[in-house]
């Protein structure tokens, strides 16, 4: 069986989701890549998380082609694949419907860094895509979503690209939260701490809809403490 | 005993609501019919879930006469049995005051469709009735609930009829949803997602009055995703 | 012991609210009378729910003189004592700081009957007392609240008298909910009614701030559905 | 190994936060202080809550400097040991990320004094400091945090001193609150009452967002009647 660590480590970030409660049923899905290999480990399909196993994970190709396993992988491969392509930093990707989340991506709203909490884990607004149009959503659409991700991070209309894994989050506009980051498990804390993040700034709107962001210092000095040289957080600098 | 199966699988319809906190002491009913018999098992009315049995189900005719059971049935029978002779294809019905699904149907708002977790289940707003009026609430109220609904699926005032399969619950205006399906797990299922779906509403509404509903390519496509002959999603395509 | 029975009861009426979620620490209190001797249990004050027995209960008179019992009663003894004189045929009643009911006592604002679930057990709205006068507060201010309460269900600025068995509860402006009933049991499950209640009005104002009641016919028809001669809910006609 | 109570005390704080929701992952701590000794007892910086023993506890002066332990201080060290510097009647200091309470802290607003659960702890609004400058986040920001709360105290802009055991929390505009008390017993209490006041004002203020403060008598008499001499709550008069 190839990457059985991976698999492990999928299957872990799966139930992580599961506990945490941003899971309903079977409404969401984590994999891993390993870049070596160029081989991405992927949640099956409407499997119960209960009797989930590592065995039952699929195994494909950076594009998408099953490499092992009888399963069909989830429904939402293509857009997992597309950003281990376009982001080439990352080493896992999680999707959620989880509550708040999603609410601001229904309406189509940005999570406005609104304190340090989320400081600590995106380094500014965490993004909406555009609408998808009805060519994309006709055609292929689970591409064409993670498309719609990647092109929010590339530079456009005059705004500057911005770094994967400094903000590792972005929301598909009328649909739910894509998160990843550097191993299965950083990308489900990430999914976690992103809900938490997006529950403070649902209460913060509805208490002050003019409610302003924090400071430029304040992201940076966040920012730094926990991702940068001299990170000041935990008990070693490995982040 | 008469349908030993469906007894088995409306406890378990029951036992589901309870178990994902859709209702608060004896607050909601699940029922599932046999076409073939034009027989419908249903809860009894308030007996506590911790001591429900399977065989203390209540077995009637689709008129509502009861044919095997010593409880009284649950005092929203002529509700669905409505529900079953009108909604030719549906084989369960389940009613809940699930928090944020009654708080629409208080508002005598629909639940717009304004995400893909929505559209994998709803094809379309969760409509909502009329309000009851005097003298239906005097006359047969229960049958009137189920008639109320009955009528905001027929086509009406230039709207077209709805499919009970498509969009698989209604709300009653001051009152609560009334959910479906093929079977009671299914109709559960629904109830449970339903209750998803709303609390996500209510979010995004809160959050921006003003949020636009997923276009119908999108609600199309999802709804396809996970009913359609071409369907996607899970092991095998049975719904 | 005085009243064993009773004990037993008031304590188990406690813990229901804990249960519920209706208490942190040891905010909340139950209560009975045993109208034919003139005494009342109560729960003792600020003790542990989970050590908490029917031996540690307090036994008073209707005036709140401690006639069995070492601890020292719940703090809001005179309020009790006041309402089991003023309401002559209440059995318990019951004090938390429930989330919604208390949110809406801090806005001075009564629960409106939106819904059924609320017409299921409040013939009307839940009312909300006027804030008590500085005089009232720097007196006996305990016995001023429940003084407060029972103002609010007397006739009064042309307003006809509320039934307090047909509305058990009340909000005190400012401060929380007293929920009533016709023993510990009743009265509890009102408080847990109230509380569900009060969260899906919560959600139905701030979805639809101009929302409106239910009709007197909708009102009418729910409280003889449970309370009525003619009773159709459950297995017996016993409330 | 020093301070062997006062770790066990600081360890059941942390560990009571957890119990109560008020942490996700690591973010949060707690710390109590020995006044006779002059030393700190805090948790270790980013260890998960399930393997915290009271031997992990880092102790050190009041000017932070490490007396015993070999792991790294809460990286809000700087913020608890100015608290102890400048309230000098205070024996313990929590710092959660608690959501509702947060939230606040993120629209910069204090939380209004709305009802008697405020007032049973705190004796006014819980304020908020004012946003912290580029210069003091980009210099000793952990100690210009504590200095923020501090001067949120003294007598400023015409207003007087707060009591610091009168009002036992502040919050960080921007980032979250930090709650105190006598012993790190009370000051996780508190700062477990203070989410819980936190949640009931924003409904309070989502349902009416004119809502008023209870009056300066009702403060005063709940204050009191948990906090002064002549106490009447519990089974004792100590606080």
């Amino acid at each position: 069986m190839l990457l059985k660590e991976l698999r492990e480590e999928v299957l872990e970030a799966n139930l992580e989701l599961v506990r945490k409660g941003l899971v309903l049923y079977t409404f969401g899905n984590a994999s891993g890549v390993d870049r070596a290999q160029g081989l991405v480990v992927i949640k099956p399909s409407g499997v119960d998380y209960d009797v989930l196993k590592a065995a039952d994970m699929v195994v494909t190709d950076l594009e998408g082609k099953i490499v092992e396993g009888t399963l069909n992988p989830s429904s939402d491969l293509d857009t997992h694949t597309l950003l281990y392509r376009e982001f080439t930093t990352i080493g896992a990707v999680v999707h959620t419907h989880s509550e708040f989340a999603t609410s601001f991506a229904q309406a189509g709203l940005a999570i406005p860094a609104f304190g340090t909490t989320h400081a600590d884990y995106f380094h500014g607004p965490v993004p909406v895509t555009a609408p998808l149009s009805d060519a994309a959503i006709q055609g292929r659409y689970v591409h064409e979503t993670g498309l719609a991700i990647a092109q929010r991070f590339h530079a456009h209309d005059g705004k500057p690209a911005l770094d994967p894994l400094a903000v590792p989050a972005c929301l598909v506009a009328g649909h739910a939260p894509f998160v990843w980051g550097r191993t299965p498990s950083d990308a489900a804390h990430n999914a976690v701490v992103l809900e938490a993040v997006a529950k403070m700034a649902y209460r913060t709107l509805t208490l002050k809809a003019s409610a302003t962001e924090v400071s430029q210092s304040l992201l940076d000095r966040h920012y730094q403490r926990k991702h940068g040289a001299n990170a000041t957080y935990g008990q070693t600098r490995s982040v």
